[in-house]
């Protein structure tokens, strides 16, 4: 399944409106057949691993990141049916799907038509998801917040420089992050005094650049599109995955608002002193409170640079124990 | 010499005020005798490593992190006259001894006398004798910057609440480091506001507890020592290690002196938010001054915090190529 969620992550973001899948056919330990979802939402993973795979989809095993649809569209058959038609042996869902067209309906009619189905909640298949599932259980994009601090927590010194912090691989790790998300999001100060071009900057991953949207009651420009507050990402329908770039404010904000999911945290091995502060006000009332909130997801070194991305610990999960 | 100096470490600081030192005896490739500086300065090293290997040491060869010593004192026989008595047939050296009383005569002593001498420039030795040599060569303590901030740099609430901002993990962490340092200083700012113990609260290592300071011209209490600015630490004779543990303006008055040779970070995976920063303003002029200082290490996970070290940048050596 883990195989599976990688080939989903060359779907994103350009999957939209669609969720971005991955799926592989297995024969006899073998893979014959690899998708994941085209461009524009079609054709879907399934049916471009079950071409790839052919007549060998006989008796094999499918794995596929998302449960497969139910709905016939006049683009593309329902990919439960193309399933049904290949005769799979087995068939390994690693996420059930909430859309109400679909959800449970896919793999019902695998069942029913004598198709083993094991649907598993599995994390790296929620993870590859992770956009997705965030508009269709709580009305909203995923939101990454980006932030590149030195050792001390500042993004800026004291006078306001803050080119460069980090150096050229974290910078162009940063772009190719800025490739995976459906818009970029600054806040109106960083608007104003940056004039970020929020593109991308890599070769070959120009066209990539995505929507670009400034958090801000009072800016009038044409060359970008305004929010006027954090809680109005819920009406962004087309983006799964919003990548929140600054400055302090906007981070606050969207703290504050509980609606950050996952936090990338660039660092870079310097000192500043009594610089800017990455992080405004978001209202803590006590340290216990800042406890069991996030936890380390991922770490790797850029250069002299230290890249960690921290996700927001479910709801309804147990907290870490030792810091209570 | 990895090996000598993890021996070293168990000198670590009660050698006082002698270099902690580590010495292998190894005779075809077994380890015949194993020594370090014994509490108080003596015996030294190579006279615990000799005892042990006793007649075995003769044709074997010993590691040692810092040249043998060639005084004579009341207090115990040089070193080196120790060395050609047991007829080792080689001695490889870590690091020389800038003491004028050995400085090359130990090496001496012992190529008169017969015995092969490999004198090395060995990191792992120099970092392991790094509060002696700082004393030897910069006139004051090897200085270690504490620090236990959340993701975003605070130290504490805006309210000023800081306990806790990491876990049970990494406070015995910091109980081990302070157990490891001759003297521990606060700023009077943390001194009259938190009235920290300083102590060592590790069960068996309480007599440990290291000297205690406050960087203070106004404070005036029995119970601990003054130091009127960070420039004073250089007449701390018996200190070679000192673990500066702040406040924000105590480490911006060490960085800004450039008196700081270690920061060690500990890291919570929590977001405070317009929190109290780490470090006072330190004089940066520009961006730029800040690369290049610091580079990485040691790294650990300490339950769910991260612990960091970063060692500054010896100023003779290049700067990190990618950030200039």
């Amino acid at each position: 399944m883990a195989a599976a969620a990688r080939l989903a992550a060359r779907g994103r973001p350009l999957s939209r409106p669609n969720p971005a899948v991955g799926c592989l056919v297995v024969r006899d330990g073998i893979v014959v057949g690899r998708g994941w979802t085209r461009p524009g939402g079609r054709p879907h993973a399934e049916a471009v691993a079950l071409a790839e795979a052919g007549a060998a989809a006989r008796g094999a095993t499918v794995y596929v990141t998302l449960e497969p649809c139910a709905h016939r569209s006049d683009r593309g058959p329902a990919c439960s049916d193309l399933i049904v038609e290949a005769r799979p042996a087995r068939v390994v869902i690693g996420q059930r799907d909430p859309d109400p067209r679909t959800c449970g309906r896919g793999i019902e009619r695998l069942t029913e038509a004598g198709i083993a189905v094991a649907a598993r909640a599995c994390p790296v298949s929620r993870d590859s998801l992770a956009g997705y599932l965030a508009r269709a259980e709580r009305g909203r994009p995923h939101v990454t917040l980006k932030l590149a601090t030195s050792l001390d927590g500042a993004i800026a010194t004291a006078a306001g420089e803050s080119r460069w912090i980090t150096g050229p691989a974290a910078r162009a790790h940063v772009h190719s992050r800025r490739a995976m998300a459906d818009a970029i999001l600054v806040g109106g100060g960083t608007w104003r005094a940056d004039a970020p071009r929020l593109d991308v900057r890599l070769p070959g991953l120009e066209p990539r650049s995505p929507r670009r949207l400034v958090l801000s009651r009072t800016i009038a420009d044409e060359t970008v599109e305004t929010l006027p507050a954090p809680e109005a990402i819920a009406g962004l329908e087309a983006v799964q995955y919003l990548y929140v770039e600054g400055g302090a404010q906007t981070a606050a904000a969207f703290l504050a608002a509980d609606l950050v999911d996952r936090i990338e945290l660039y660092r870079a091995p310097i000192v500043i002193g009594g610089g800017a502060p990455a992080i405004g006000d978001i209202g803590l009332a006590s340290l216990a409170q800042a406890h069991g909130r996030w936890h380390l997801a991922e770490r790797r070194q850029l250069g002299s640079d230290t890249f960690e991305a921290y996700r927001r610990q479910a709801q309804d999960q147990p907290r870490d124990g030792d810091k209570r």
